[in-house]
């Protein structure tokens, strides 16, 4: 995370498709006073109810553990991607991060509990797991269907008397892979879910941002047992300043009411002992946005949209036109949304790699490593084009392309060398 | 915690001496174009290098994990409370909870680490403890001297094979208690620490608020060897809602700079698993508000400060009055700074008793049993007088005197009743 976040100060010539930022081109639609005006809107939204009628004083103080615009952030999900949330089962979180790091030792108490991630996967919820001591454990790649690694993984694990409580998946525009789960592997998936009482995390930071095809229902649209935990953000829609994210429990556990408003105390038990409560200016700022967009944020991130779409683009033609003579050896996705795409590459390409691609070629790329729990990803980088400029695209692109001729011509001269002597 | 921050909405009619809440009354120092102007000052502030000239959409996007403004923060906690803090040893965190909740499982990775607290000490330390997974054990009350009851527990614990790595301590008026820690008592503390290598999470919400008599200097002042790690907040001296608080590191662990350096990354990185990082924009309104005030709050706070004397006096006036008559049997005490005093009663005050106390005197107390680790708290109640007009003392001071004379009452019949029968 730190390398994410962080790595382009140290390279500040280069260009960094690391970070899977949001683009800043749109945040002056965000200046200060639209900030100021979206915390009055809420104030004043005495109407709607929104507990805006409180007034400042009590927007500065301590509140609601749970949040106090979880109203609001129900309606967004169920307008925007079709999640029956309510009210009562939205806990607001300082982030996603936050909701993913309250709801895992909530879901895994046990030592012998686990959680089950695809490999690779996103970075913040293999260290959420560390972080909170909770063992995970990777799908199997070799099976070509999730669900039958998923039933697999669950077997595995109880022949060492261990038991799978939660998967964590990203269906839409996965981070780092870009992919989507279609409706029928999703339905497989919960099915084998519902069988083995496994909880979805079902984390939807990129859903929003597609740019062609049709969108999939998310799995918690799709969830008819009451397995699914739906996560969702405002960074990527809005500003990650905000740190405002949210975890909606669906109805029932598997059918019990009851096990949903322990589970839902419990994860607001924790949340007071973490973080006490999400900042109720930041929450402010969300609603006041939230209520003057209509309740919905579609309309309000289509430019970012469009942007992206474009860069995606762009970012396909310059892989096309640099990568085009090395195809046998090198093979890119070609994602229909979010913000990153992979490449495959015929070496090794680690955290000294990244460093000499820095450094030399002036592009900073995120080794697929990073994201792994075994050696499969050594080979794998991820390209982030949400945070950059079409220009910006084209010289990294042409610097990454320099980097992996210099990989390949010493590979080339390595195996002449080699055959010399052999 | 939710009992103390939500009790209040669920008997409206009723005085809440239950949360430590600085008062809402000097928010309107805080209002709306207060926060955007502190904002643009922060901004605008390129001459001190505060980072501000970075620009708007930099404040708005994913940033340093560990904090943007640590440089203020350090010279705050430096000038108002003389910690030897240095920016790049502070972490700026989602409120000061989440410093205790990062703090704990850095300090006590291993099973067998434990944790050591004053019984009652503060919710939020157990309650982290919990939520991370980390034994916590409670010091004797039995030891007169806090030291000796620290030398004690580690001894005791050895005996089970367990380790005391840490000791959470308010050596400024004390959370529930109200309690100061003299300067030989801190530095008898200090000693037993360092010979035991314990690490003391010095946690100073309170220490800006004295009333009467010289400020002892921190812990963190004392310490020599590089045992203290110094939490600070400012939700009690600006704002709960900005969710901003900060852990300051000491210059070396225990004499070892290495130490303190993986300490720090391991925090760091804890964090980022955690929250990402901070909200800038809350960062922001404290550096601006910091700025404005020329690094220091001790004058920022002066207004609030004499109010709270006044209530502390008022609420000490009014248990004279009401409490005279059964001095025999009731004790309170004077605490010389802080949000909170305690009182001693003949019989036992749990949840229950809170509940009818609220329902029918219309006052909110909190048992000191909800911060205590045993039954030796069940006869205390802990009274805040931060959050309330003189007005609402009297009549909540009135309402408990009403409590306690029925339950006083009912405790002689009782007593004459068993008479009659024995």
């Amino acid at each position: 995370m730190n390398f994410l976040n962080e790595v382009s100060s140290l390279f500040p010539s280069a260009v960094s498709l690391a970070s899977g930022r949001p683009s800043d081109r749109f945040f002056d639609r965000l200046n200060p006073q639209v900030l100021l005006n979206a915390v009055n809107v809420y104030q004043n939204d005495s109407v709607g109810g929104h507990g805006g009628a409180h007034g400042w004083a009590h927007l500065l103080q301590y509140g609601r553990t749970a949040g106090i615009i979880n109203e609001l952030v129900a309606q967004q999900v169920q307008c925007d991607e079709g999640v029956p949330a309510s009210a009562d089962r939205v806990l607001i979180t300082s982030g996603c991060q936050e909701a993913v790091a309250l709801c895992l030792p909530a879901l895994c108490p046990e030592p012998s509990d686990v959680l089950l991630v695809c490999n690779p996967t996103y970075i913040g919820a293999i260290g959420a797991a560390k972080a909170t001591g909770v063992a995970a454990a990777a799908l199997s790649n070799s099976e070509p269907c999730l669900a039958d690694a998923i039933e697999l993984a669950v077997l595995q694990l109880r022949q060492k008397s261990q038991q799978a409580r939660a998967i964590y998946l990203i269906p839409d525009f996965d981070n780092p892979t870009g992919r989507v789960l279609d409706a029928d592997e999703r339905r497989n998936i919960l099915q084998v879910c519902a069988r083995h009482r496994l909880v979805v995390l079902e984390d939807n930071a990129y859903g929003l941002f597609r740019y062609d095809g049709d969108p999939v229902p998310p799995m918690a649209a799709l969830d008819e047992v009451g397995s699914v935990i739906y996560l969702s953000t405002f960074s990527k829609t809005i500003s990650p300043a905000l740190r405002v994210g949210a975890a909606s429990l669906p109805d029932t556990m598997f059918g019990d009411a009851a096990a949903r408003r322990s589970l839902w105390e419990d994860l607001v038990r924790r949340k007071s002992f973490v973080t006490v409560n999400t900042s109720q200016i930041a929450q402010a700022i969300v609603a006041g946005l939230l209520i003057q967009n209509g309740g919905r944020l579609g309309d309000w991130i289509r430019p970012a949209l469009d942007w992206y779409r474009e860069n995606r683009d762009i970012m396909l033609c310059e892989l096309d036109s640099v990568f085009s003579p090395f195809s046998d050896q090198i093979r890119w996705s070609r994602p229909s949304g979010g913000f990153f795409l992979t490449l495959d590459l015929p070496f090794r390409f680690g955290a000294d790699c990244a460093d000499e691609c820095a450094r030399r070629d002036h592009v900073i790329v995120t080794p697929l490593s990073f994201f792994a729990l075994d050696n499969s990803q050594d080979c794998r980088i991820r390209l982030a084009f949400s945070a950059v400029t079409p220009e910006q695209i084209r010289t990294s692109v042409t610097g990454l392309g320099h980097y992996v001729a210099r990989r390949l011509e010493q590979k080339l001269l390595r195996l002449r060398d080699g055959g010399a002597r052999g």
